[in-house]
Order: C-alpha cells, then sequence, then structure tokens
C-alpha cells in the first residue's frame, strides 16, 4: 500500500526573503497539485504535513497567513492533517503508527524544502523502514550561505540534497515518471 | 552536559571504491582523535556509534575488517559503544534515552559521512531537542552521481551538506574552535 506525504505545501513558503535569496522549481506546487489528483482518483491514502513554527518570526508560525496550506494542494474534507514543529514529519506526531496501522510500506514524498523538511522527513522515513519515491519536480530548495561564507545557488542546493538521498535512502522519480506508473 | 557522538568512524570508510571516487577531509579522523581525547581529559561523555550494516557487500558490515573502528578512535574500556544498522544513530538504538537519562541536553557530533549519517544523526539529534555542534573538519563526504548522471566533487558534497545545516539544526565549528571552547 502507497502513501502520498505532502510536506509543508504552505503559503509562507512563497516569502522568498526569509528563507534565502531565491528558490528553484517554481512548478513544485503545481505538480504536487496533479500528484495529489492522481492520488486521489486512485482513492489511496494521503497525509497532509503543516510545519507550525515554535518561531514567532517565522512565516510559518500558526499565527501568520503563510502557515495557511498553498490553495492548490489544500486538504479536502477527510485527509488527514498532521502537524509538526520540526522538520522531520516522524517526530512530535503519530504519523509512523498510522502509517504501520494502515499497511502503508511505501511512501511517495513531495513538497518543501529540499534540503530541510523534506530531506529530514525522507531519511526518517527510509530508516523506519519505508520504502521511499521522492519526486524531484515537485519539491524545491532555497540557497545558502555556506561555511566559507560564499552564496550556494538554491539549484545546486538542491541538486546536492537529491544526490545524496538517492539510492541511499529514496528512489528518484520526476512527476511524469510517477504519473506513467500511476496509471499504468 | 555536553557529550561527544562519534559516528561510524570505522575503518571500512576508508575504502573509497565503494563509495565513490574520492572522498575529502584526509585529516577528520585525526581531529576526531584529538577531541576523543580532549572530552577524556575532562572526563565528560563519549558515545561510540558504530555501523552494522545489513548488506553483506557493505565494508562495514559485521562479518568484514572494515566494520572495526578506526585505530585513533578506538574506544577505550567502559566508553559505551552504540551500534546501528540505519544512518541515524537515534533509530533501532537506546541513544535517545541514554543522553536524556544522563540530562544531557547538548551533543557535539563528528565522523562518517558528512552527507548520510552524520547528516541523519544530526537533523535527528537537533529535532529531537539537542543542542548540536557539529565539527566540520572531522567528518567528511564522498563525491556522488547526481540525478542527471554528472559526478558531484566530495568537497561540493560536505559543502553543501554543512550549509543545510548550519542554523536549521546545528552550530558548525572547526576542531580549533571547539578546542577553544573546552580548553577555556
Amino acid at each position: 500500500m502507497k502513501a502520498l506525504l505532502l510536506i509543508d505545501i504552505q503559503q509562507g513558503l512563497q516569502e522568498v526573503g526569509f528563507y534565502g535569496t531565491e528558490r528553484n522549481n517554481p512548478q513544485a506546487e503545481s505538480n504536487s497539485h496533479t500528484i495529489l489528483e492522481a492520488f486521489r482518483s486512485k482513492g489511496w491514502p494521503i497525509f497532509h504535513i503543516q510545519h507550525c513554527s515554535t518561531n514567532p518570526d517565522s512565516p510559518l508560525h500558526p499565527s501568520k497567513k503563510g502557515n495557511a496550506f498553498y490553495p492548490a494542494v489544500q486538504p479536502k474534507e477527510g485527509e488527514p492533517v498532521i502537524q509538526k514543529n520540526v522538520n522531520s514529519a516522524f517526530i512530535g506526531t503519530d504519523l509512523e503508527q498510522r502509517l504501520k496501522t494502515q499497511n502503508i510500506s511505501e511512501v511517495v514524498i513531495l513538497g518543501l524544502t529540499t534540503e530541510h523538511c523534506v530531506s529530514t522527513s525522507t531519511r526518517m522515513a527510509a530508516n523506519l523502514g519505508f520504502q521511499v519515491t521522492l519526486i524531484s519536480d515537485a519539491t524545491a530548495a532555497f540557497d545558502k550561505i555556506g561555511i566559507d561564507g560564499k552564496r550556494i545557488p538554491a539549484e545546486v542546493i538542491h541538486n546536492t540534497a537529491l544526490a545524496n538521498l538517492k539510492d541511499e535512502f529514496a528512489t528518484i522519480k520526476t512527476t511524469e515518471a510517477l504519473l506513467d506508473v500511476i496509471n499504468n
């Protein structure tokens, strides 16, 4: 049984300035929408993960508009929403137990951001024993300042994060390749 | 109370060909030794994490010579050894419970590899509520093949992994900066 985990696809992650100076993969949200609709049409399990930051300045703090889900991936009635306040969707939540209770052994992960919450949740899902497929063009990264003070572009952060997850923690697929599997 | 976590500093991680084509930071093991001796001289808690791979081909499989600790960081009698078989030192082990029982709220992490077990254990330590300091020159990375098929050098893997952990999960320090703190 395969489940979809949508990680932190919230309005606050449009606020580029808080997280860096640029974000790659502007199509991550629309690709996530397409995959969400494919899972809905199959009646497969869906879990919406929502980051509720404990930092009052964060766009993802529950007091902020940015805490809301991005419109294209708004949960429908009956679809579970799992709230978390750290990067991993498995810490401080009952996600692992819910997946195991439903005999789910395989998860498809997408959302934001590649390098923080998506990488952390992917690593932990794999280490907890789930088979993980991560969708490369339905996740996105922000640029970072390295320990040498130099800026690292968002695309480099994205690609290195995926290279580190590939094989060791997850199978990496594009949206198109996943849809081929779902529809055939 | 501050503890040292030495992650997978085992002989098998000298076998570059199994993990990639090059490794950076050849001084990671000697820096780890220096920090280990500093913790020993203070009598501060030390945990040796040992990866026992379930893959019979891995240099870290318990049947292989490579499973042994690297000589310079060999555990002394009485120093706890925590064996794991996934990337995170906190999954399938009692490490979290041991740290909490000893009222340890802060961990210094070093070891191998930056992008796999060190990153995963750092992320999870932080998300479990520990204050984490990660030692940039006492950890090392291998090169990777990206999802576009292009090779990404070990130094780029190392620097991007640290940039992703910095501030969000850990304070990044050099061996020298850590020793300054320990000795003053």
